[in-house]
């Protein structure tokens, strides 16, 4: 159990920029969100994002690898590999692909479609192929968006051997009938299958997951805004002391990537009490939260606090067992208190999953608010206890403890308010939380209460295990 | 359990004519509500109403001999008779009435009130009457409605001897004062209480009961339709092949012809795992769903996912202790999982017990939709089941299995969504009923998403009760 | 338990003047809400608050003394002293606080605040002065309300010594620059803490305590109204024979009055099966309800029982750790099922705690439908009673008990709905509270169906305790 007791409620202001290097000064948790909401953490996710945008990822390989080496100099990630075949749960991992070049040349040797102008333009896990094809059977292998014809889809096809390109439908329909010369120069072997964690350990081994897919090519909401945001976020919690939790982010491929992972933390997943996925966190829409799959779980209330506290738009959905990883968190042998964090959500936007969902969809001041939001669930999380009013019967005399007004009159004050309901219903079966949803007073403003009323022995922590 | 796997969801469409004769060919499940839909099976409703109205009901006698021999042409009705003073829980069966003529003529012999006209112009169970009354002492025993001044009420006498004629108001104001010849040819001594009862079993002894009212006289909505409706449902399912459950349709008389199932059927009331009671089926307006006392039933939820996907009109009530038949089905030392399915509730609409109740209120295509949607219930009730996924830890691959889409891109299969919400909630708490719920597809999409997972070992039956 | 089967629903008519004396005529239950309605018992509440209003009162001393002194003409209150240190749970009984005089005068020996033209013009509980203070050290100790400048605000210091003067705005602002003498000629010495109570005793221990603050000096809504309302309804109340439930009224000084009470009677708390604090229960407004802490209570669904069939307006408010002396009532060591009624709730009306609460906000005809109000939820606790029906099997057959109607029809008669009602829920699982909920039908006559149905010996008392 934290003390909560510290009379900081201060802030500590000197903070020192974030790009030096990782030995900064420690910072308060309640400091955490503040920190986030006013430092240029929002320019910095963003130039985070910029930096990883053109690296070709797939679910394996260098990209991975490279977008990992990149995040290394915020925050020192571990990099874990595991071999091509290796046996996770009810799948295998696949080949490890690569790919240096592909283009599509026409007649005249020039290339159409060009692999090296944007990485989207390969069917990911694409085979390799070097040949000529008349276009009829070429186009067998191309992949548009006729509704959106300037932009190029992202396709792929990780478990069943084959190729292709995507190109914008406008480019589609300029190619002249005749033959082409098509490489792909991908190698798909076995190799490795790499994934990024990080652990934060806190006296607690009660632990917080976030999980950010890794794997997606060049796009921006869908999942560098994830990737970077966690990254920053993990950063700036390393600089908090006296953590009650322990946070794990990993950095995943989809699917496989959850699934190898689960597999081989499967003795250890008791510990996760929370957790969530993060993508598509940098737009400029509004704030979604899809639950667990339990519903109503500690991290579904913290969440639901934050995002009334925050006054920023948001929205609640139920649990649905599609989208990302959170398949595989919320698949009922694990059942894990996962949701999923966004701002407009997957398949919600038109650009998702094409090569429209670039940076101009990111905005600085949208990533620094999530990360300021996830600073208010972590402080939320951090912050909740159960406790014992001491003395029961009757309320406490606060006058007599100097925490009264002295000459009563019509007028209420708030931080009495605040004291009265940590009071009445700390009775070992309410949390704060429980009491920030009753009163609908703010979670730190009843936090500071619980302080003082601690300070005063007017209570004490509760034994019982908060659901 | 039935084997859910059939490959046929294609439906047999050699249907042979309904009238020609008992012996038909035998259809899939799947293939009823189809059939209900396409079928020339609302006219053949109507035509049966047609056949049944001329005939005078009560509560006993032989116009239900009559009614329950009509129906032998569609079902192997079995006839059960109960004696005159057989105690029935708290009741007695009555005397049994029988009635051959009936009038009121004036002092020039015309019969201003004539039975042969419409079997409504006698209050139902009247004791033999032959004499001269005075219209002010006759009008004592005369029954309108002044305000609808040409229907005639339908009133009865059943537990309380006494006589009496219902008529127009219009006609009422017509009688000239003097002395009347009053005559009721009618009988009440001890005899008979008749009801109609036709079982179809399935490989389970659950049982789906249907109740419908047979004793009201020449009124079509209340409750020709229920009788019809009931028939000609009746005669489909016994053509459907693989039945899982077993249904139980009565033909009762109101209050005393349920108290006296009831009370004849105690020891294994047990069986009946849903039901309702089918009434005021076939007029134009939307359908009414009557709860269970229970509430929350699977038959409240088949019937609920029914009417949602059926796409039209609908209402929910709540269950009320008064009503039909419901009233005993629901008493509290029974409270078996019995509804009422009605679309304009009775008391809802002014014709409802009186002559306006007739022919013209009947709708052969809203009787056909009424028997859809309880074949759609049915098809619920019938596929309804609980499953375990038989690796629940992360998703299974389907694409090893043959059953995912082959390159990934950005839409969203609409089957494939079903396979996921059965896969992660196939954990042997949730049945497909639950999912239809949570996710909004329909039953049958999920349904079929199970077969299919199924086949492909993917879940097992859980062997948990469903609730 | 009450035998409810007493016959007479008619109500007694001989109602004396209840000024007399207190030996009047007993009354049915069920004519106490009549009584309440059609008497003139708005009038004598409203006559009793102008008596009290001229009465200096505070948290000691010899105000309250007077006030009890008063009631007494109605009822027979027993008057309790405590003395000044005695520990009440975590609070000191304090020092008795009584005044004799108390002004401000100018240069020119005018009294331009004086206590004797409005006892709140005196800070309550101000230590006693004799001095004289330049203008700018008095304001130190000047009270009002800049933007009601005509209003006298309420203000106190009880438990820090302290003194001031409170007085409207407008009269602060022509004091002129200069010298003032000051006199508070009080005494605050130890002495006694004085509350009053009156205990009804019924048939049952189960307890319907009604608590009314009683310190608060010259002003009507809070809480002369309330004080009056409960003394009337008590006197009724003793005039009712045959009362099941027991009943106590507290008037007690705020806070430390029910923190006195609840310490002096922790014993026999348990006896309290419901209650509520009145307040600002004389305005015009509609009626409030705030729940218990623990909420639901039989209280609670009894009082929003009378809300509805009531008719009047009203607001439902959920439990809040802040208000009046339920704050101590519902303190999680005692958390006793007390909620709070009120019409304009405290803090909600700008003249509260201030000299502008006075006559004028004072109804007779809200004063007298506030204790209808309550009679009528006295009514449904005392009728409230759970029963098994003895023929659960199908309806029982009411024709032949003689309380069905004779010719069927379709007109529903609404009695014969009242004994379906509650015969089909006399399950031992369901109230009468339950059934009325549940069918929206007035309580008394669901009450009066069960009456009919216990003579017929179709239900018995349900053993189960009702929750």
């Amino acid at each position: 159990m934290n003390d909560f007791r510290s009379p900081a409620f201060d802030l500590l202001s000197s903070v020192t920029s974030q790009k030096e290097g990782l030995e900064t000064e420690s910072i308060e948790l309640t400091e955490l969100q503040h920190l986030c909401e006013r430092s240029n953490v929002g320019r910095e996710i963003f130039d985070l994002i910029v930096d990883l945008y053109p690296i070709c990822r797939s679910i394996t390989g260098d990209g991975i690898r490279q977008t990992l080496s990149v995040m290394t100099q915020f925050i020192p990630l571990q990099q874990h590999e595991v071999p091509s075949g290796t046996p996770v749960l009810d799948w295998t991992v696949p080949k490890e692909w690569n790919i240096r070049d592909a283009y599509v040349a026409n007649a005249r040797g020039e290339r159409v479609i060009d692999f090296q102008r944007n990485c989207l333009h390969v069917v990911g896990y694409s085979a390799p192929v070097n040949g000529r094809f008349h276009l009829n059977e070429l186009k067998k292998h191309l992949f548009t968006i006729p509704e959106h014809p300037d932009w190029i889809p992202f396709r792929y096809s990780y478990y069943d051997r084959n190729w292709g390109f995507c190109l914008a439908h406008r480019d589609l329909e300029k190619l002249e009938d005749g033959e082409y010369e098509v490489l792909i120069d991908s190698s798909l072997e076995d190799g490795l299958l790499t994934y990024g964690e990080y652990y934060l350990p806190g006296s607690s081994t009660d632990e917080l997951l976030i999980s950010a897919h890794i794997d997606h090519p060049a796009m921006c909401n869908d999942n560098l805004s994830g990737v970077a945001v966690a990254t920053l976020l993990a950063q700036y919690l390393s600089r908090v002391q006296n953590r009650r939790l322990s946070y794990r982010f990993i950095f995943i491929p989809t699917t496989i990537g959850s699934i190898t992972w689960l597999s081989r933390n499967e003795a250890t997943l008791d510990r996760i009490k929370y957790g969530f996925t993060l993508t598509c966190i940098g737009d400029n829409g509004g704030f979604t939260w899809k639950e667990t799959r339990r519903g109503g779980t500690e991290i579904d209330r913290a969440v639901k606090c934050a995002l009334r506290e925050s006054k920023e738009e948001y929205e609640l959905w139920g649990f649905t067992p599609f989208g990302f990883d959170e398949r595989q968190f919320c698949s009922p042998g694990f059942n894990l208190p996962v949701g999923s964090l966004f701002r407009t959500g997957p398949y919600r936007y038109p650009q998702n999953h094409t090569s429209a969902d670039d940076l101009t969809l990111m905005s600085p001041e949208k990533l620094a608010g999530s990360v300021a939001l996830i600073a208010r669930i972590v402080t939320i999380l951090e912050g909740n206890a159960s406790y014992f009013n001491t003395s029961p019967k009757g309320e406490p005399q606060l006058g007599k403890r100097g925490i009264y007004r002295k000459i009563g009159g019509p007028v209420i004050q708030q931080n009495l308010l605040h004291l009265f309901w940590v009071l009445n219903y700390s009775d070992g079966e309410h949390s704060l939380l429980d009491i920030a949803e009753m009163s609908q007073f703010a979670f730190s403003d009843l936090r500071k209460a619980a302080n003082i009323l601690l300070e005063q022995g007017l209570l004490v922590p509760s034994t019982q295990i908060l659901d």
